[in-house]
This record gives C-alpha cells, structure tokens and sequence, in this order.
C-alpha cells in the first residue's frame, strides 16, 4: 500500500489525502443500502488514498500509477449516486473531481459552454443565467451533483421531456482513459465518423474512465413560460392525455404525472382525493408556448382532466431541489429508496400496478407509490417510492433487498427497462444481463477488458466482475 | 477458397451465390473514385460468394464460418454509400442483407415499427404512411438504401433539423456481432443501463457487426405544414436568421440554404442572381406550424429576407429524392463528388469560404458550390459539390484526391467536422485521426480488436488496418 502512495505523492504532492476524515467522506456515494449498511456497522471501506486533482494531468498521473501498482481507482465527484455506484472496496484510490471546477470557456453565439467535470451543477447553471442562458438539465440533485457524474450516470433533468436528456445536451467530452491517456470526442454539433465515442462514457459510471472536461449545447431562458395542472380520475385516465400530447408533437419541458396516493402527499389541497395530478410548464417564444398551453389544456379537458389550482405547480417547483436524507429514515427503523424504470406507452399501468401490488406485499411495507416524470413519443418512466417498516432492525437489509428484487421482477415481467435515469451501480448489476441480455453483458464486458485490461476502474460496479480478474 | 464457399453452401444451400453477374453487382457501393477507377479498368475485387441472407440465422452461420476461416465480411445493403464504405478487397464474403425485408411489428399506440434491416427505406416509409404515420427519415437516397444502412452509416434525413438525426430515432437494433452471437440493444425509449449499446453499431459501417432488425420511433403524419422560401444578400446574410431561428427554439423539419450559384442552379426563377435561397418547411398541429411559420417569416424579413414564390419549394419537394450517376460524368470527364461537413455556427462562413476558395483554384475546376441543409442549436452542416474537367482522363484520379484533400484541410483548419451524415468510408479513413485524435483512433480499434480479433468485419474501411493484422 504504502509504494502506491508514496508513488502518489512523489508526483501530486498534496494533492494525495490520506487523513481519515477525507478518506472516509469518499467511501460512498447516498444509496440507501449503504447508509443502512453504515448505520449498521458495515461501512464501505475507505480508500488508501483520495486525490484531490486540480487538473486533466492530475487525473492522468494518478490513473497511470495505480495502473502500474494494478490499484483500484474510482472516480469521485458530488457523490449523490444512489445506486451504489461508488462503494469502496479494499486498497482503493479515489480521485475526486471537485478541483476540476467552473467555467473553461462560453460562447454565446454558438450556445456551447464548457465546463470543469467537478462543477457542482447548481452553480454551472447559475453561471449560465447571469448570461441569459440555461444547461436545460436539472436532476433533482443539482445541488449536490457535478456536471462530469451527470455524464458518468446517463442522468436525466427534470425539464427533459422538451429539453432531452444529457446525452442530448453534451456536445463534447475529455476523457482520462484507463491507460492515462486523454480522449477528445468531438467539436461539432454532429458527426456521422464512426460510433459517437462520446457514449462509450455517458452511463459508464467510472468503469471505462474518467470525464474531466464537459462541453454542453445550450439553450437561452425562454421567453415566456406557462405553468398548469389538471388532475385526472386515477393514473391509467391521466396517461392517456399525456401519451396523446406526445403523440401530436407537443413538448412541455415539464410533463409529471403522480398516482392518487402521490398527488395527496405533494398537493393536498389543490388536488382531490382519489384524483391523479398532472402538472406541466410549456416555455418558448410567447407565441409558441402559449398555444402549447392552450391546445395541451384543451386535449386535457377533453380526457376528463379538471384544471387545478396552479399555485400547486408553483409550490413543486419551490421544493423541486430538496434531497431527502436517507439517514433519518434509517435511524427510524425505515427502509426507503426510489426506484426508476421505463416502458413503451402499452405496458406502462401494467408495471405500475404490478410493482406496487408487488411492494405491497412486503411485510411492513408503508408505502408503495409512484410518478411518472420524463415522457418520449414511444413511452415515458415511473418513478417508484417504497417505505417499509420491519419488525426488527435484523431485517432491515433482507426486506430493502426484497423489495428491489419485486419491482425488478414485476418491471421485467411486464416488459419494461430497469433503469431510467439513475443508473445500474451495484443495487441493479445483476439485473443487468436482464435489460441488455448476456450478449450485451459480453459486448460491455470485452469492451472494458480492451480499455482496462487489469479491470481497475470502479471493479464490482456495473458490470459483474469477471471471474478470471487478475 | 473453395472450402469456405463449400462450408458456406452446406450450411445456407442456395442462398450462397458464386455467379459473376450476383457478385460482381456487390463488389462496391456508388463511391465516385469507384466509379472512376472502374471506368479506367481498375474495379473493386468480386466477392468469392455473396450470401443472400434470408434471416437473421442466415447472418449469423455466415458470420461463423466466415470466421472460422478467417475470411473478410463484408455486409451489403441498398450499396447507394457514396464514401466507398463497400470496396471488396481479395478473398472476401458478401453478406446481403437485402432478403431481411419487410415489417415485422408495427404498434401504432407505441409509435414503434421494427423493419428488417434490408427493407428499402422508401418501402419502409410507404408501409408507415398507409397507417398515417412517418418515420420521419427522409435520406436523399431514400429508394435505393436500406434501413440497416442507415444506421450503419449514421445517416441524417430532409427533416432532421425538426424530427432528428437516425440516431434520435432509432429505439432498439438486432445486430450479429463477429462471433455469430445475436445482440438486442433495448425495449424502452431511454435507459440509464451502462453505455448506450446502439451507439457502438451507429456509425460503425459495417466493421463491428451486421445489422438485422431496426426497431424505430414513429410520428404521426403532420395534420398541418406550411412551405415558405426567402433570399437574402448571400449565404452569410442568411445564416444569420437561420442561426436566430434556432436559438429561439423553432424546429422547422427542413431548413435548407443554398449559396447564390446552387440557388442559381435550383431555383432559377424564384431567386434573383447573387441571391442564396433558404427554403423551409413546417409541420405539426395546425395551431403549431401557423405560428411558427409566421414567426419564423417576420424573423428572416427582419434579417432583410424577400419571401420568394413558394412554388419553388414545391419544386424541390417534387425531385428531393433523385440521385445523380456518377456514371455519365464520368464518362464525359468529369470529376464530381460531394463533400458534407459541419461545424459550430462561428466557423460555417469560414469554411465555406476556404473549401470553395481552395476547390476552385484546383486546376479545371468548373463549379465548387454548398448548401447547409442540417441545423442545430450550436451549428450546422456544410454540403459542398464539386464539378472538375481534368485536361486528361489520365489525372482525374489525382485531381479527385487532390479535391477531397484539400476540404479537408481547409475544413480542419477551420475548427470544422469533417463528416456530418455520409460516414468515413474509405475517402475519408486517413483524416479520422484529425476529428477524433489518435487517442479517438486507438479506443475504436481496441473495440474493434475486442469484438473482431482476427479484424475480418470490412477491413480498410473506416479505420486504418493495423500493421500486426494476421
């Protein structure tokens, strides 16, 4: 241990933290299971090393020396993952990203901005507004993300629905690669010059290398926005608007949908009981965004949707930030988590009222909710939320596991996607073959082996590790 | 030789072709240089065999035996490449994929459509329109290529400026990877489940795989479109309202403006001399096209755009999808080729003016104009032609490198792209370094080496051969 440090530390200086309080602070990232497997005495182990890069070189010399000691490397930046995909394992080196920070340069004109991978997201999109510009890209975690783990993570915003997803906003990326080496994708709007290089990193979530420069495509602030809701007589009768809109060419950038049981936690009063709310913002030229409003109300009202009060549309976006902290919960004895999958329109309710009926079953289950918050012309997400209460602490770690196992199972059955925008981790690697069959697990698999040949990278997150690891 | 085409034959039986007219027909695609050096009796290789491929089984026993002896494959859609993508050298297999026609699955709720990969795009969208639909695809080649092509070559349509690129329609793909294995990329409309496995066969042009199925994301038919044209003072004038008309967020499906020779050429008398024409079209719900069709015309008018006839429109609609033989002008002499480009929206006028500027002083250089016909929020593309009159016929093969060497430079010199929608090829494979870096260069080919060892899969297209091929 002491040679890969010293090694470290001969080339980054104090860039290389060895303190408890640092290492142990990049042991994982928010997932549930970890916090419960932390409060219980499990925690994940801390890395040997984190280094606190300042530069792509940094990130280079690091990668290249733990290639040479065949030492672990995981890349760190606001570590809001909740999927597990950093959980330290022995001998690990953490590079964090963080001192890869703000704004490298920003063109106007042709809306391209280009940002550090550890710019926290909140404030690469504050530096955009003051300019009259936004990313179009707001996770719930804007706060506590950085622009390189959006990238790292395949995430989505919660504008996407007119805005895309980040693989629809990223323009250009560098890249640490394995052997040290830095890659450069691109620097055009598109290029038809073999396969987009720029997807071997977006959902590689620190297996295949480390993101160190972001550029975006950015949008100006719309000119205008409307903000509606309407609520429906359950989630079954609200989809039908919201596929319909899609369908007509529509696009609000917000398009959320919540089951009764969600509608009464978040809008109590502008929503009845029983009744599935539906809330939508339309942006654009005042023109444009003003017949999207009017003709998307119109096909709502005609699907049996009652407008509701749009303050209540106001009241989500003043809390659309919050991140909840799992370690409350966990302290109460609950079992939480959120649980994102995807489907074409046809099988949607049928996932959702298998995977609630599924959770429900659990004993102690509390709650089995969801919504639905990203919409595409062929299908859209749901967002699952369970809260269980076991008998016993003992438990604890069985039923969260039960319960991703139900909803993976009753989201696969019915011929739906595991995973939408939070990522595979460790909670959904061995689902895995599942999505992507075990061809596409061996495609993946041969594609990290050429990069990585020694399987550095993150090992154990993702992918199953190979049986034959050096 | 013999035993690879017996082997062949005693697994596909008739299906394996060895006559010369079948072979000699699937030696090359439409490549210019092709079509010269044929005249000047120097022609692509004849495959041993051509396998018409009736199913997706058929791909992949070929693809095994094939690789059993180590024998080149090389897949063969609708051949209309113009990049020499197909150039068969010694000793190669054909596979067609012609005989992987027709729909599969059709769900007109879901939006989704899945072809057969050898479908003729023009079938294909016929069969979608006879339910009110469109795939929105709409190629130049779009009766004389393939939906697998397509996405082989990362293809771009008429409509992408408003309905995307292939890859923003595309949901899932059946691919025969070089083992003979048979991967399905996904079922859903956007997952977070590790890299994107469609990018790596998007763009791949044939060296990673055979595309069999293409399962794509469909619209309805628009109830509404609007046809309209302006010309301004020359292609820098008109850039601009097009660059505004993109910011803002309108996304008219077809934007296409011609520099004042090729509105000259295509527009005669709807457009005044020096003029460039810029025709649109707009498409949607009826509120939704009116709108932007009147928004987007106040724009162009303020940018001192004269709306022209807008028959001229209808007149481009009427032979959009005619596609030129090189044959003729090369008979008569002529050197022509194509070249498209593309860039981020400060440097278009730049390279512009430096690949015309350097096409025209090539030696009897009779025509080098462009047009842009793909817009974007940070950019567009370049689409140059040019038309040469070697003094003999004994320098066209020069003076046709020479041309495409010097876009090239003139492009990269200028911070473009040098590929937006016809791929690399062979024309382009020696400048792939300079958009995507030897780094780029070396993470394909340990891709390419991971998934085909033996590099069988289209050698010399796309990328380099590498030097310790077996």
């Amino acid at each position: 241990m002491q040679d890969i440090v010293s090694d470290l530390q001969a080339e980054l200086g104090a860039r290389v933290m060895c303190e408890s309080a640092v290492t142990h602070a990049h042991a994982r990232d928010t997932w549930s299971l970890a916090e419960l497997l932390d409060y219980q005495g499990q925690p994940a182990c801390s890395p040997i090393a984190v280094v606190e890069a300042g530069s792509t070189a940094d990130v280079a010399a690091a990668m290249r020396i733990c290639r040479a000691h065949k030492t672990p490397v995981v890349a760190y930046g606001g570590g809001s993952g909740v999927c597990g995909g950093i959980f330290v394992g022995e001998g690990t080196v953490v590079v964090s990203t963080r001192g890869l920070s703000g704004l490298i340069s920003l063109d106007n004109g042709d809306l391209t901005a280009t940002f550090g991978a550890g710019t926290m997201g909140g404030d690469a999109e504050r530096m955009m507004q003051e300019h009259g510009l936004t990313i179009g890209h707001w996770p719930q975690s804007i706060e506590v993300s950085t622009v390189g783990g959006w990238v790292a993570t395949r995430a989505s915003g919660q504008y996407s629905t007119g805005y895309g997803n980040i693989e629809d906003i990223v323009l250009d990326l560098e890249v640490v690669l394995p052997d040290g080496e830095i890659l450069r994708t691109r620097r055009t709007p598109r290029a038809a010059a073999g396969p987009d290089l720029r997807q071997l990193f977006l959902g590689s979530e620190g297996t295949l290398g480390i993101v160190t420069e972001v550029t975006v495509s950015l949008r100006p602030l719309a000119e205008h926005h409307v903000r509606q809701a309407f609520h429906f007589d359950g989630l079954a009768a609200a989809l039908a608007p919201v596929q319909q809109l899609m369908r007509e060419g529509w696009r609000p950038p917000v398009v959320r949908l919540y089951d009764p049981r969600e509608s009464r936690r978040h809008f109590d009063e502008a929503c009845p009981k029983e009744r599935a709310m539906l809330i939508l913002l339309h942006e654009g030229p005042k023109t444009a965004a003003t017949v999207e409003a009017s003709e998307v109300a119109a096909l709502c009202e005609k699907a049996g949707g009652v407008r509701a009060d749009s303050s209540a549309v106001d009241e989500w976006f003043g809390k659309r930030n919050e991140v909840p902290s799992f370690r409350s919960l966990v302290e109460g004895g609950l079992v939480v988590d959120t649980i994102e999958v995807a489907s074409t329109w046809k099988h949607l309710v049928n996932i959702y009222d298998a995977v609630t009926k599924s959770l429900s079953e659990v004993p102690g289950m509390l709650s089995a909710t969801a919504h639905t918050s990203h919409a595409y012309r062929s299908g859209a997400n749901l967002y699952f939320t369970f809260v269980a209460k076991p008998d016993t602490p003992e438990s604890m770690v069985d039923v969260y596991r039960d319960c991703w196992a139900r909803a993976m199972r009753a989201t696969l059955d019915h011929h739906g996607g595991i995973a939408h925008h939070h990522g595979i981790g460790r909670v959904r690697r061995d689902y895995l073959a599942s999505e992507i069959g075990d061809t596409g697990i061996a495609v993946l698999s041969q594609i990290k082996r050429a990069l990585d040949p020694d399987w550095l990278l993150n090992p154990g997150n993702l992918l199953p590790e190979p049986t034959d690891r050096n």
